[in-house]
């Protein structure tokens, strides 16, 4: 035994488990009178939002509920949403923020492989719900939802046994004999997040403190939050919990602007409104703020961050929506890595090239997150780094502390995603002399066609250049000679009136005649409700196709 | 067994041991081409100082030494310097940084209780290191750092066995051989500081991996570090491992900008000529700046950030050296809390109050740092917390990831500093109703006069504000009628014509009478290397002076 092991062992006073949750106690006790949370007429201070959560906690122990039940929640990314995100791991439990587009019968799934013992929902969402519960062989307690911001009109039965905030009150009374606590150990679960099920049924993705805590960290270190920032939630807390965004955020007093509904004109009146300073989105966001209408536009001088994933912003809107005062933070991750793992780090250097080498830049997924430790483009079968090249295509793939724990009661799933020691993405890329990588595609989106890779990807990137284009997806269409030929999805702008050959004719002149779309499809282009273009649906009517 | 528990282990690639090594080796991939250190001539990149630490950490394994092993260095803030700060822990070695400006019978000390196995010695050293060295019964091997941005009029001789850069190349030879790792367990120990000495013999704290990356991002969050920031080295890197500083800028690829003599012209040259950000010291180089001869000064026209601590800022140069361009961030830490474990975080809403007021709640020493755990004064012998009445007394205590693992080999002197589970800091301070704390004293400079407690700093905050005054120390002068009195050391600006009744009449008009200092000695103030005034050396003189 070396000196520096003898007699210096962790004590309360040298230890404590990492755990988001600190967070929101420091931001009580530092900036208690600062404003956590606005929601329409609704207005939170942190010490408010942080009795909140405690009282949550006291109420759900009141149910019996603790160290290891699951939670879910089923609403739009108001006040009670976020104060889940602390107060059900308060009382040891975890939180399972459920998508609040799903169909009846996948919220049922959800609830049922989740173990929930109970709910949260948002009486806007009291059909969708009872109908799920309906479907379950077990009652799970419901507590409703009545946002008072909600328009009455859209109606929505308080199906639960009480309200949101007679619950607190129960946990109020409750307080004095219930104190909350970190965990026991940084490992335990703090929240359960189901994959989107594009590629096959949802998974149960299970997060820890730990590592809840340190993506917090990534996103103030990656993206320089400074202390009171105004962020924007056009990104839905069910979706990788906000990006860990509800926990990044008492660490800087940033502020919360909730929407429940999120158009360009709501998002544009919070901008102007309350100064919103950040927010993230899928690219979706991004097209609302471009096309956004003289009336849904409101003018603002100050600059918005904003970070953006799921898909490589194309360049042709990353320099109109710059353009507009939004400075774009390009990130990339999956529900398995907390969210957003991989940043394009920006380079000051960069500021002097001509605006398409910077969107070219920028429109790469980049490098890790400064809380991840291991981020690289393998050979799956060999399990050794591509070339620095630019064009060896390989599997990306990840490891570190902000890689979830596994799925949920799924050995066999994790144990295949963690094979040879790494998270495999299932997305393919290639990673330049810089050491940034490229997503070319999710391993079933590469098109096959007389046996060269064709990434899809890289051909909407020129679709999205064209200027009546709205939105492109391209799937692979089988071929009886090549196997597979690139066939694209096109949404239109309105009043545009290109032609699938001129369209096909833009592309040839682009890039290589091989990649280009045999096939152009005008249509509007499927999405999930994070805005993600649904592309299996697409490899399915484009298989449906047949041979061209 | 919940469902948490079931399968969802640990693995390696969804876990890893929190080191700050890994900020380096990211910083290496993401930024190689960026500047990482500026030293006169001397310029290095991100790929270049992860090059040299890991060549260092080879040449150290060549020489047997690995974990747990202790590595010593005695230089100024230069390349060197921060590379060992990586490539000492790289080998699994414990970094002990040693004060420059002690002398030989101290650093003998050190050598020997910390059980060094080699040294890293800047030449300029190398006479107090030989005192140092002869004094030991045993042989440590010595590396000589000769940089090539000393004076050669300086001298000291070279008295190792080789140099610096001999010494790495032997690592870049074995660097096939030996593959620097993370440590195994984050708990390892990082670095090994000695404390001061003020109040006794100097102690070692040990740092562990964990901590060192937590404070380092504390570093950045508490500070919103931006990314390529210009970091100038005014703070030493040995007090507190430079306050974590060299492991926070590889995670922001901030340049560290090193000079070797810290002065009022180095430090505006610095400025004006790499566009310094970020700067931390302790008050005595607020004085500097403040102080600055019209030849020393040059212009600039951006904001330079600067921390200090060590003592609070007194308003009257708050308000000169903002106005000088400077944003002062006032913090508070020991050297068993990683450097800065406080901060006094700012708040928007208090940029709208008069200069005094800002001025009077920045030189509270404010609230826990995002990555400690728990801060109080509490009573020490009921270890309850004091009332937020911002008047009753109680010790600063603190909690959490960034306390240290405990004094080296000195298991009573650990256990003491933990008691009860806190770690007891021997400062004295209250605790204002919005939670923000100020240190009153150490223990050991309250004033007790007539039985009433009087805290020697605000009789030194007063003095600061009178403009003839340079700097002051108060200190307890044994009465034969009131027990104490307290004694005034003061520095006098250059020409100052101020007398010791007027001084003393001076305080009578702003603070109660009891307070004021009875007597008035003009002097330059001792002080530690690292710029701390050495109040017990005035303790020692009002002492000897006997009763007024």
């Amino acid at each position: 035994m070396n000196q520096f092991e003898n007699a210096l062992d962790k004590n309360t006073a040298n230890y404590t488990a990492l755990s988001p949750l600190s967070f929101l106690q420091r931001a009580s006790e530092v900036y208690p009178d600062l404003c956590s949370v606005i929601h329409g007429a609704r207005r939170y201070t942190w010490s408010e939002t942080y009795n909140r959560a405690t009282q949550l906690a006291a109420a759900l122990h009141g149910k019996g509920i603790g160290l290891g039940d699951t939670v879910a929640v089923l609403a739009p990314n108001i006040p009670e949403t976020l104060e889940a995100h602390y107060g059900v791991p308060m009382c040891g439990a975890v939180l399972n923020a459920i998508n609040t587009r799903l169909d009846a019968n996948t919220i049922a799934h959800i609830l049922e492989h989740g173990g929930a013992k109970l709910l949260l929902l948002d009486r806007e969402l009291s059909g969708v719900a009872a109908a799920a519960l309906s479907q379950l062989d077990h009652k799970i307690d419901v507590i409703d939802i009545d946002d008072s911001e909600m328009d009455p009109e859209r109606g929505g039965k308080l199906i639960g046994e009480m309200d949101y905030e007679t619950f607190l009150l129960t946990g109020s009374d409750l307080a004095k004999s219930f104190q909350w606590q970190l965990p026991a150990d940084e490992w335990q679960a703090i929240s359960l997040n189901y994959t989107s099920g594009t590629t096959g049924n949802p998974k149960g993705v299970v997060y820890h403190h730990r590592g809840a805590y340190l993506n917090a960290l990534s996103n103030i270190s990656g993206w320089t939050l400074p202390h009171e920032c105004v962020y924007l939630w056009t990104l839905p807390m069910f979706h990788c919990n906000g990006w860990c965004f509800p926990w990044s955020l008492p660490v800087v007093a940033g502020t919360s602007v909730c929407i429940r509904d999120i158009s360009a004109g709501s998002i544009y009146k919070a901008i102007a409104e309350h100064g919103v300073t950040h927010m993230c989105g899928a690219p979706v966001i991004m097209n609302f703020i471009c096309n956004a209408t003289s009336e849904e536009k409101q003018p603002f001088s100050h600059t918005v961050n904003m970070m953006t994933a799921a898909a490589p912003p194309p360049a042709a809107i990353l320099e109109r929506i710059e353009a507009m005062g939004f400075n774009i933070t390009h990130v990339y991750g999956l529900t398995e890595t907390y969210g957003p793992a991989v940043i394009c780090a920006w380079k000051s250097e960069w500021n002097k090239l001509p605006a398409d080498q910077r969107a070219r830049l920028k429109a790469r997924q980049g490098v890790r997150y400064q809380m991840l430790e291991g981020l690289d483009i393998l050979d799956p079968e060999t399990m050794l780094p591509v070339p620095r090249d630019g064009e060896t295509i390989g599997e990306i793939m990840f490891r570190g502390n902000i890689v979830m724990r596994g799925y949920l009661n799924n050995k066999e799933a994790s144990d295949a995603a963690f094979k040879d020691g790494w998270f495999h993405s299932g997305d393919l890329g290639v990673i330049d002399s810089d050491n940034y990588l490229r997503i070319l595609d999710r391993s079933k989106d590469i098109i096959i066609s007389g046996g060269e890779n064709i990434s899809s990807i890289e051909i909407e990137d020129v679709l999205y250049t064209h200027p009546q284009v709205l939105e492109a997806a391209v799937a692979a269409r089988p071929d009886d000679k090549w196997g597979e030929t690139p066939c694209a999805f096109v949404g239109l702008q309105q009043g545009a009136t290109v032609t699938d050959s001129e369209l096909i004719e833009y592309c040839r002149e682009r890039m290589a005649h091989f990649k280009c779309p045999k096939t152009i499809v005008f249509t509007e282009l499927p999405k999930t409700s994070t805005g993600k273009i649904q592309k299996f649906k697409l490899r399915e009517q484009a298989r449906e196709m047949g041979s061209l």
